[in-house]
């Protein structure tokens, strides 16, 4: 398909993701507008064809479809607010991370604006965008994102529908950064106490990749366990899993290392065997996280 | 081989790994003398043609190799202390999870009492023993490694020898301990949080398994940032996962979900910034949980 035939997009914010977006819209053909409050981030993409806006709003008119992804929903909220009357009539895809609140507050404020509003959530690094390592969940009205898939397919081919509910994208977003920070900052965690013991972090690269291969096999196994209410031991328990964080504290502390995270978890755990469930699989710890009645 | 060509071995400790060991050794054709403080848990050994004894000093006496994987290292050493007589002479491979430090001490005291020591950490769960699934690593004298290969090989036939240093071994266990159970609590959050927005674990799981994947490429990414002392922030800045790990904290905190993990982690990603890392990786973060100097 001809350039002359791709929808024409705007893509608002030009960090690191914001540019792999823009790419990803040049690479399929799409006539690409972009804006970024700091315009120097845009030389390489005019250099391969996009077109620079001098505001938001400009770069809103030019597109059918506007993406959005800078650092925070406070930064959303000011450069559509700039750009509303650009944007209405126009679909908005919101692709910065946020919690499902604000998901749902930015859906009621683009519908009082008569701006079309899908948001999405990327779950992969940078690197994935427009290759089949992306994955993007979607969630709205279902109608926007089958109009947009076409284009949207730019960024991810396989672009998942999560449901008309706008926060759904982002719930599904926030459980997976939790999981994804956690992981990140246990790893570091772990790097760091290796060194203490000079063991390179290339040298624990390979064992730390055995580990990861048993993520998988635990999301399934305590998936089930959640779900069916029935926690079996029968593999490890509870209370093994307190004698093993127990062990990376104590080590952690005659290194000089920060404990405050695992001393946080070792914290959680401790209630699960408080509450009579020590014999238990460590999924019970997922109730045990939920210690007050929800706000609001 | 018939089993009488077998070396004959011990196994201390009836949990479920030190089942799942003795399991491994009958399989592979051993002579298995089992103890366990609560003598019913070795009935479908028995059962299987392992041999009962009364005591642990009895069931050294019986093997040429005596394995220890019991609860911690308090039980390791009231065990072994009763066994010592029985030992001397003999092989122990301790394969309960331990900290360096008492790795090394245990080390000690087993060569005070002409005890052939070889200290060793089980990466993987108790379904892994015996099969290609399994991770065992080992430190300590590399002759003892070499001549009880070929019985230790019935547990994991690829079995890692890490070095001379007693406490090698224990101290990849901690780092990996470290990522694991970070990882493990941070996907029971996930399920939490996720629940709490009417995901069912089960929905969410898929998209967990996404998130595993990119796990391996951040163990060999931040591994290269690390070692080479470089971090540069083009796929990711410090800066963005603080926003990552605060949307997080801000969802779990409107749901009533414990956030004092992740509060620590953000504060620990706080203290890059702070100290001039905003737009550099994560992998800063490694070096910014070394908070003291060590002790001792």
């Amino acid at each position: 398909m001809s350039a002359a035939n791709r929808t024409p997009v705007t893509v608002l914010g030009l960090g690191p993701m914001g540019q792999a977006l823009a790419r990803a819209f040049l690479a399929a053909g799409h006539p690409t507008t972009v804006w970024n409050r700091t315009a120097s981030k845009a030389d390489r993409l005019v250099a391969d064809g996009a077109i620079l806006a001098p505001t938001a709003a400009d770069a809103a008119l030019a597109g059918d479809l506007a993406v959005i992804c800078v650092i925070d929903a406070g930064a959303v909220r000011s450069i559509v607010e700039q750009a509303a009357d650009a944007l209405r009539g126009r679909t908005l895809v919101n692709l910065t991370a946020d919690t499902p609140e604000r998901a749902r507050e930015l859906a009621a404020w683009a519908g009082e604006h008569g701006i079309d509003y899908l948001p999405g959530a990327i779950m992969t690094p940078t690197s994935s965008i427009g290759n089949e390592a992306a994955s993007i969940l979607y969630s709205g009205p279902e109608e926007l994102f089958r109009r947009h898939r076409p284009a949207l397919a730019a960024l991810d081919a396989s672009a998942t529908y999560l449901g008309a509910d706008p926060g759904r994208a982002a719930a599904h977003e926030v459980a997976l950064l939790d999981l994804f920070w956690s992981s990140v900052s246990g790893l570091m965690h772990a790097y760091a106490l290796a060194r203490a013991e000079n063991i390179t972090a290339g040298e624990l690269a390979p064992f730390a990749k055995g580990i990861g291969d048993l993520i998988p096999i635990m999301i399934d196994e305590f998936a089930s366990h959640i779900d069916s209410g029935e926690y079996p031991g029968d593999e490890s328990t509870t209370v093994s899993t307190l004698a093993g964080v127990e062990h990376v504290i104590e080590a952690s502390e005659a290194r000089g290392i920060d404990t405050a995270a695992l001393t946080a978890i070792r914290a959680s755990v401790q209630r699960v065997i408080d509450s009579g469930h020590g014999e238990d699989s460590i999924a019970r710890l997922s109730d045990a996280l939920r210690v007050a009645v929800p706000a609001g």
